[in-house]
């Protein structure tokens, strides 16, 4: 292996628009502000806050400007927002992002599918925006959506990955997001995207985004870590689904993630006692369990009294 | 790093033991019979296949010498047995295990608690179980419960781990399994631990088991197969709890683990859309969701039509 570690680690916290996106009725905005609250509470600071879509498409997002307009003062945090065209651009500069996220998939199929439209047009799209955001100070960050795998066309040859980040890099957008949209990372993907995105545009900036649909999502963030990336997104409580399984995990929970990292001595600037208390508010909000592991086990050196419990032989 | 993953992993399935004896209620022994089936089935060989521990204590495993009998003459199969002391010694080799398995725990509050008598006295018990052993082809195996951490006492040093190692080398016995009983093993104290016994006791055969109480149980697998352990012991659905987080998962779930192996291209023999169906067998058995997440998305390669599911814009 030719990375180390990354001695610190940047975790933007998707459960906000991700996660409360899924969510088959509308959070109250003051229950979304809450939550934001409570997570900014923990140390978390880079946020992707909401989505600058189509109110009638996605009435889950109705209120993103008033969502925005709690947290767009404070200079301490990242605020980034979806923004799928030119008009989801213009209402987030008003809105006060640091940064608007394009997004498209890696396979034609799924592109199609998401956006309604063929992955050129989506280029096509994104100039228009970047050519907005120009001169305003507003970053313009991509996601690559089935960055591992499409739910359409299965396997998503690594060079599709590649050609998707160079077309951003060409738009001038070096914080890119390779996305495990359905759960189908693994940690030799991992490895060989990276390397190669690493190889292909070394001037870009490398986030992960996986789900744990198949339970492996913290083991492909591990092999994250170990191939030198320093850039994660996760959300609280792993609030947010596949929309394919309904009975399976999607995003990665960020406390057990944050908690992987602390047992790694890898910095995150996040308390743990803290997030869980957010992730157990985001159990109250959506009025259900969520997968979250460390919030319902507790700290690791979290110990009992002696007439606690029966154990249970070895 | 100085090792390389295992090309082929054994993999012990606990779930007929570890699993079933965490249940409420008692699993009828035919229920027992037709899930073991179907995980033979599925081309696992190694088995804990029950306790020949007191049926008054573990009412779960009172049927240990018939559900041994469905099995015993399968010259395929690897059935290792918990076995407390002499009585359940000579009761297993009677019922044909292949391996017995002592247990202790590395600290010695959990092993006060577990078995009522402290480390030491553990130790002579299984001098005896040894000599009962001797002559018979019956192999002895042994267990170390709290190796990453105690629920009553926090950190456990690695010195007390290579010390209980030592004790049971000086026994005689070489196959040893380092037991993440509360869900507490991190990767470093996996490479830590490892690396000690390697030193400490070259001779002996490592396996891990953990629990993924706090979500990174198969990062911890995955960390033991960077750092060259080929043996795992693992629980289908993730069947079996953790005594101290009624709401936390326990054992690592075979069918999430084998996935992991497969998409890394280490053997286990087993075939897994036929391990799920073992899994779901389990659901049904216990009457409820398991936490394994393979069973539930499916394989990888998984295709939907496009007209399956709405998507979630990124």
């Amino acid at each position: 292996m030719s990375f180390r570690c990354p001695e610190h680690v940047e975790t933007t916290e998707v459960g906000p628009r991700d996660g409360l996106q899924s969510e088959p009725v509308f959070v109250p905005t003051a229950k979304k502000i809450e939550l934001a609250e409570a997570l900014i509470a923990s140390g978390l600071r880079h946020f992707e806050m909401t989505s600058f879509v189509s109110p009638r498409a996605v009435p889950q997002m109705r209120d993103a400007a008033e969502v925005m307009a709690a947290f767009r003062d404070r200079p301490d945090l990242w605020l980034t927002a979806l923004v799928p065209n030119a008009k989801g651009a213009e209402r987030s500069i008003e809105a006060g992002v640091d940064a608007m996220v394009v997004f498209m998939s890696a396979s034609e199929s799924h592109n199609l599918k998401n956006v309604n439209q063929t992955r050129q047009h989506s280029l096509q799209g994104f100039r228009q925006i970047a050519d907005i955001a120009q001169g305003t100070g507003v970053v313009v960050q991509g996601s690559i959506a089935t960055a591992f795998g499409c739910p359409f066309e299965g396997e998503v040859p690594v060079a599709d990955v590649v050609e998707v980040a160079k077309a951003y890099r060409d738009l001038g957008i070096t914080r890119i997001t390779l996305g495990d949209t359905t759960g189908v990372a693994t940690p030799p993907l991992v490895a060989e995207r990276c390397r190669a995105l690493r190889e292909a545009v070394p001037d870009i900036d490398i986030s992960l985004h996986f789900h744990n649909t198949r339970g492996v999502g913290l083991v492909c963030a591990y092999a994250g870590l170990l191939n030198g990336i320093s850039r994660f997104e996760s959300s609280v409580g792993g609030l947010g689904g596949c929309p394919f399984v309904p009975r399976a995990t999607g995003n990665i929970s960020t406390e057990d993630f944050v908690y992987m990292l602390d047992e790694c001595g890898i910095g995150s600037g996040v308390d743990l006692p803290k997030l869980c208390d957010a992730a157990k508010l985001a159990e109250r909000i959506v009025g259900r369990a969520l997968p979250g592991q460390v919030m319902k086990a507790g700290p690791r050196l979290r110990t009992y009294p002696m007439d606690a419990a029966r154990t249970a032989n070895g």
